[in-house]
């Protein structure tokens, strides 16, 4: 039977339409799209020179292996302004855009990196992620990563990137809103509580002391994940090493699991973390861009999700 | 220099990246998907038996020109169901999923058919709605359109679908509250008021004396359109057949503007309707899908588009 599903907290629905009853391999990208050696490629060692100016690297044997600098084509502004009323309200989308090239390497995928270099990769998201906080016009800064054509990946060279802002994004503030009700009911974490609840059931996938990993109840993608630190913690920087390797670890298993029994599927994650002084329990969200938004998607705001998540968690599971 | 917005009412914000200033032609499909006369189209005239039993039909000359059944991978459930509680709420996805061919010809595009042909193809979006709300299980009905792949169409026969439902979708249910707060603040109806102050900006694409198309301010789609009424009818049924007639042309107006100008992009349109009872100005959008919602649109919710809506309606007005 076709179920319609609340998100644990949002008021954000989901049909889980299990009735088309596709099994997990009838996901599978139908060809991989090959990382081809393009003429030129700005991301690759040798074209240092064409990208703004650094930001920041990680160097082993005196070259880089991983690369930060401002996104050339920046979506957010350096200008600070306030201005518009009524219906017409804009502000200047002041911030800052930020690309982290994760290997030297033009043809490797995250997957493929080693996992020391991935614990690097993310010390390096987490160093990002804190220096932007600094600034105190930013209200929030948003990590995230686009693998693949579908998943709005422009260059192919492996890459994440960061948008800070001077305001916190609709989509943080519902979480913030939703948990802070949740706390008020009950005095707890909802996220906490989510893993107690979800730790015992069908949609787990992975765990070890520090960190869980599951396929959320009402996912909205097909193999929707959400990793997390069992401790509350709000923001990455305040995960111990154990915990960053742990966190590191579990992001690689579902994505290494993702690309060999999928054929490297198209992919977004990102993490959410708390606004500056608030309490939301810092989670990250592996998003396979595997299915299609239409019109009813867009027109309801319910998205339509043919792999149940229960199916989604064995899938993983299986091969981990 | 590159600027948050904020929708007219919603608490939803997009990112208008100027400063990439992309001509309104680098947006134009690079190739067309040529309509193939596939093998077995399960909508073309000869396979009435291999769809699921005919709703309704319009003839001419004997035989139908438009068709409706339900579909056959339907995203709702006839089973009502109301269940789970807490943290894991859910109900069966009760309702009706409804195709809607629009013309027998297998190759015809909606913008190619002719202006009376549209009008028939209206009435029928217009009574199947209708039908739809005499069950009284029923909360709401969203009439859409996935025209072309990246608008997550999976035939390419020229069609619509419709799915009703036994609750009323976020989305709609954020338009009634905000437009509700406006009404109580000003005492008059939102989006009157909107197509007030755009009838005479540089947003403004169409109008005639019933009907009103304008690129909204807060675009999250580059060339996004509404189309709507003048007078504030609450749902399609309600309009004259002199409306109906307007409303047809302007939807037209924008789709075959975008066809021959962007080399027939892909595109969703759906309905806002208001639901039952209530007073939400009805109003249709037009959302071509010529870019990717990538890491950051999902993590954020806010979303990035380079098409400046009064660059889109100029493009729009240019060629009408």
């Amino acid at each position: 039977m076709n179920e319609l599903r609340k998100d644990y907290l949002l008021d954000r629905w989901v049909i889980i339409a299990k009735d088309r009853g596709q099994r997990p391999d009838e996901f599978a990208k139908k060809h991989v799209d090959e990382k081809r050696a393009d003429s030129v490629c700005f991301f690759c060692p040798g074209s240092e020179l064409s990208t703004p100016p650094e930001i920041a690297r990680v160097e082993e044997g005196g070259r880089w292996v991983i690369r930060v600098f401002p996104n050339k084509f920046s979506a957010t502004s350096c200008e600070y302004k306030d201005y518009g009323r009524g219906m017409f309200l804009r502000k200047s989308a002041y911030g800052k855009h930020e690309v982290i090239v994760e290997t030297p390497d033009h043809v490797k995928r995250l997957g493929d990196l080693t996992d020391s270099h991935i614990k690097k990769v993310l010390d390096i998201y987490i160093n990002r992620i804190s220096e932007n906080k600094k600034d105190p016009r930013i209200k929030y800064v948003l990590l995230f990563k686009n693998e693949g054509d579908e998943a709005g990946t422009s260059l192919v060279h492996s890459h994440s990137q960061l948008i800070s802002l001077g305001i916190v994004p609709p989509a943080i503030m519902e979480e913030v809103r939703a948990a802070g009700r949740y706390k008020k009911d009950s005095g707890r974490c909802a996220y906490c509580d989510i893993w107690k609840k979800e730790s015992c059931g069908e949609r787990r996938i992975w765990e070890d002391k520090q960190v869980a990993a599951f396929a959320p109840y009402a996912s909205r993608f097909p193999f929707e994940a959400w990793v997390m630190p069992k401790r509350h913690v709000t923001t990455p920087e305040d995960m111990d090493e154990k915990e960053k390797r742990s966190f590191a670890k579990a992001l690689m298993k579902l994505i290494r699991r993702l690309d060999s029994s999928l054929n490297y599927p198209p992919y977004n994650f990102y993490f959410h973390i708390s606004p500056r002084g608030g309490d939301l329990h810092f989670h990250a969200v592996i998003c396979p861009r595997i299915a299609r938004w239409a019109g009813f998607e867009l027109g309801s705001g319910i998205i339509i999700n043919t792999m149940p998540p229960e199916v989604a968690a064995e899938h993983y599971r299986s091969g981990l």
